[in-house]
């Protein structure tokens, strides 16, 4: 088994836009869902993210998946849907550790209702930079201004801090070339703004449109490490950027006597 | 051929402290000193360092090599000892345009006399972060002293900026695991308070003692160019750290339409 990483790790597997997740979920194949949720802990995830978002009936799928993955694994899980409804459903079927929401953002409709939830279920949350208004900004200034407002409001209703994390929501650099550096800077600001708050990605989008994605997504993680990311919307079974992260922790002073490297070596990770 | 990259690349294989070029310059084989001159040079090094420091006929040997080098190709050198006599044989022997010196520090032995002939050759110079005082300092702090006064020292001579390339000299982790952060700080901090001038660096130090060094210097080279570090003393025929390169600099927007991203898929770079 893999080491506790420094890097907060949410396994993404668990997601009915997959394919053969929303076809394990159709046939209530529960013996499917569990074994990716185990798989995913035993690689190193600290949290699942469960989103059933392709479903009609999101409550009772959501309610469902965490029970069952709960009864297999010991790791938290990350709820994640746009409404309210579902990841209220997910949050009261949650019965191992702080859960997190996945995710607030500025837009009207889920603002207030998933500060309440987060309140409520003493609970992690995932603050996205857009709103209504300015959709997914492409200035940094902009994205900041959003986080800075999704933030003072969860301070305000009690949330601490050490519960936020803010996903900057990186662009492709194919639509511009700037996308990637505007995306390391609000993670940078947002650091220095608020000391103690974390700093995640779900940062594939970054190579959308280009080829060979894969490499793209690796270095922009090492990239955004640098800039301040702790938390990463990831598959824990993709060996090749588990080991990457796990460099990059020794290099940033996140690995004490280099242990996780060495044991990394000693487990072939970077074979 | 590779397309020019935006990071200053400087071939680092002409150096007799590989047995090859140490076997080549004893029986004078001219021909695979040029052939590995020309490899580097088409492989898309802007300088090529050359070093000859064990031999004791240190700058009848330079002047050989730089001879021999640039009736091959048309690349710059960087010309590499820390004595004066050699520094000067190799930019006498010098034709192809702007050379390079390898290196200043604050060390006394080479401080005037460096600086007397980056100006009177109208060179490149880097600086390393020691002095006779300090030796290599841990402390961030005081590499930055060492590197003010030597800058400073520099422009007072009339040396322009954008011919000064700094190296921090990193330090290996496994000795100190902040080493990393701490030759990161350093470029940091050169960029902010001299800003035009470079950064640069032979970054394989960082993983000295410990195991699968070339991932650590892959990662470690991503993570300088995000610290500000725009050069870099490599084997230009490590294909792996150059695709690592190139992926960096689209992602860091020093690539225009990610142009010579998608021109090193086409060429296989990245398989």
């Amino acid at each position: 088994m893999i080491s506790n990483l420094s890097t907060l790790l949410i396994g993404e597997k668990i997601n009915t836009s997959r394919r053969e997740i929303r076809e394990a979920v159709e046939t209530r194949n529960a013996v499917f869902i569990r074994e990716i949720a185990r798989k995913q802990a035993e690689a190193g995830a600290h949290y699942l993210d469960v989103n059933c978002g392709t479903f009609k009936n999101e409550e009772e799928i959501m309610t469902w998946l965490v029970e069952e993955i709960q009864d297999e694994v010991d790791v938290p899980l990350c709820i994640d849907s746009p409404y309210a409804s579902v990841i209220e459903a997910g949050l009261k079927a949650n019965k191992k550790g702080k859960p997190m929401i996945n995710s607030i953002s500025g837009e009207e409709a889920r603002y207030e209702a998933f500060i309440e939830l987060c309140k409520k279920y003493d609970s992690k949350i995932v603050v996205l930079c857009m709103d209504d208004k300015a959709g997914i900004p492409r200035d940094a200034e902009i994205r900041l201004q959003i986080a800075s407002r999704v933030i003072n409001g969860l301070e305000e209703a009690g949330v601490g801090r050490d519960d936020i994390y803010v996903d900057p929501l990186v662009q492709p650099i194919s639509t511009s070339t700037a996308n990637g550096l505007a995306a390391l800077e609000v993670m940078e600001k947002i650091k220095q703004m608020y000391p103690g708050i974390h700093i995640t990605c779900g940062l594939s989008n970054v190579s959308y449109g280009l080829p060979k994605r894969q490499i793209l997504n690796q270095i922009f993680t090492v990239l955004c490490m640098k800039a301040g990311l702790d938390s990463l919307i990831l598959d824990p079974l993709d060996k090749r950027l588990m080991s990457l992260i796990i460099v990059a922790e020794a290099l940033l002073d996140k690995d004490p006597y280099c242990f996780r490297y060495l044991k990394a070596f000693r487990q072939s990770m970077f074979d």
